[in-house]
């Protein structure tokens, strides 16, 4: 591994357990029964633990989306054409598709960069990071080098840094790859050693042959490149992605940075789960969104211990669960920050929330 | 049933067909694969159905809090006092609770209403609405009189329709009142033929033993008043609370003022099961939060056709649900009014969105 990667990695720290002490203490003076705010409680207390302040925000908001294609569509396992994903990186940023037409609405900055898009295209806004036009068919040779893997992990650190200087409270992490949910099953099955059947799905819309034609493309890319489970970056280089990789950068700068980030759907929570297999410090920046339709996605959250919060069926990819998962962090900021203390003369002066904290419920 | 709650019933359409046409065919031309983002597709077309516009927005949102107090707590059913009904009115019209907080943060507006809150207070915030100082003891005799809930239901009714006057774009519903879970499980038990230990839970947090007796209490309650399950406002008079009543109308008032109106959680829920029985066509203008921690919630949610967009663990009840939701309703709105459309040239001028529309996926 790379020195700046190593050091990168080594720069990540635990929660700051004193914030974290802190925020359980006003949490549990907060008056309601202990609990009730179900995980917005949780999301306020890891909060605290990440930025060292018990009273939190999540006013500046960015969504950084990593756009790479993949050359194993060679092999007939999207639907779709590549030239879609140079179409969506430039529509991004005119606002224009789902994920960033609601950003837009909700004032969420949407950084959108190119780590390896093969079609040309004339848009200076997509920042260029473009390490090779996609990443080769990983049926037949590895998708990229190990240096260029290192390269893409600490272009995406350096996103997150960027984002961090600018002043974000909250980052999220989106994508755009035709192809990227095979490299993410691939990725993920490695990694746990789940079956290729266990862990993919039939992307934005496959048919039944061409479902059972991409378990088979990719169970026999899987054998002959032999990624070793317990090197990530072998395994990304491997039968991985540019965008898998930056956004495992992201995940790691995010860290590095001390930022909360939230992660998309599934090709998302697989280079979340890339970036808490290299430092497991990392995971306890992360929070969830939405679930993904995607088998894989439930078994990525197992193994970093997150649950979706949002089940709205979406299977859009782009980052589009981030823009809602930020109002959710912004709930849970305002009750932590807002919401009366058991005891509070100025606040309470008639003694009625000590009976609240006497009762352990009062309403549903 | 009075006259006017007949005129009430007879006003409520079901929603505009024509514009649900409009709407489907819009969101069939939004640059992304179809159903890619699943609930908020269907949120857009029936807020369509529901004001006749294709485009809509929820900037303006209010949450509307219906507080009462109920004389089953005799009976040991619940672990807070009484008192707690009063206090936390209180707060919300300060916005110190968890509900009214995040209603804060988020400009939402907040009506809190007395249907029957049993102890003193000094508060002009809170809308005096009183029709007697909480239900009487049902497992003794009916909760309230059969023209006290059918006034309670025209109270609620009313509220709604104030805010439709005042411009309001959704509206949501809450509730305040210890003992209240009781009274829903009762409710809930007769209008389905469901048993009272299928849709009975702890509320906020009932000892074993305390939960089996809230159990017994509430089927010897349901054997001694005998409601028919063919009339709602005979359940709600005979074991329901003035609080459901008048959310109930909310749920009314709304459709009959075509405004869209979120459920909270368990209370709430069997409110709105009240309404579509009796208006069915109420249900078309009812949407989701989160899902509540009473078992009895999935089953209204099923029989209401909803499914919780929210998985938050929440227990607080108040309407807490409502703030969130309403920013995923203006998520489903930003992106139906901002996503570019295939076709439309003055954003497409290089053909590449035809080619999504070829393929059925472009990403997860």
């Amino acid at each position: 591994m790379n020195n700046e990667l190593q050091e990168l990695l080594k720069s990540i720290r635990p929660l700051d357990a004193a914030a974290v002490k802190l925020a359980e203490e006003r949490q549990s003076k907060l008056a309601k029964p202990p609990g009730s705010l179900g995980l917005l409680e949780d999301i306020s207390v890891r909060l605290a633990g990440i930025t060292g302040k018990v009273k939190n925000r999540a006013e500046k908001c960015r969504i950084i989306v990593l756009c790479a294609d993949n050359g194993i569509i060679e092999e007939g396992v999207s639907s779709a054409p590549r030239s879609v994903t140079m179409a969506q990186a430039v529509n991004m940023t005119k606002r224009l598709t789902g994920m960033s037409s609601m950003a837009k609405y909700f004032g969420n900055e949407v950084v959108v960069a190119d780590m390896g898009i093969a079609d040309p295209y004339d848009c200076p806004a997509i920042l260029n990071h473009k390490l090779m036009p996609g990443t080769r068919n990983f049926l037949k040779e590895d998708a990229m080098d190990r240096e260029t893997a290192e390269k893409a992990v600490l272009i995406g650190a350096g996103l997150a840094a960027a984002a961090a200087k600018d002043g974000c409270d909250c980052i999220g992490v989106g994508e755009m790859g035709i192809g990227n949910t095979s490299s993410s099953s691939a990725v993920l099955s490695v990694l746990t050693g789940l079956s290729i059947e266990t862990v993919t799905g039939r992307g934005g819309g496959l048919t039944d042959s061409a479902f059972l034609h991409k378990k088979e493309v990719l169970e026999k890319a899987i054998a002959a490149r032999r990624p070793d489970k317990n090197d990530v970056i072998d395994v990304i280089s491997k039968v991985g992605g540019l965008d898998i990789a930056a956004m495992c950068g992201v995940f790691l700068g995010a860290a590095a940075n001390r930022l909360p980030v939230v992660i998309d759907g599934f090709i998302s929570i697989v280079a979340a789960l890339c970036a808490a297999r290299l430092c497991p410090d990392a995971a306890q920046y992360m929070f969830p969104s939405h679930a993904s339709f995607e088998p894989g996605y439930r078994k990525a959250a197992d193994e970093l211990g997150l649950r979706p919060w949002l089940g709205l069926g979406m299977r859009l990819g782009e980052g589009s669960g981030c823009p809602i998962a930020f109002e959710v962090i912004k709930a849970a900021c305002a009750a932590m920050n807002g919401m009366a203390l058991f005891g509070e003369e100025s606040v309470i002066d008639d003694g009625y929330l000590d009976e609240i904290r006497k009762g352990d419920s009062f309403s549903i």
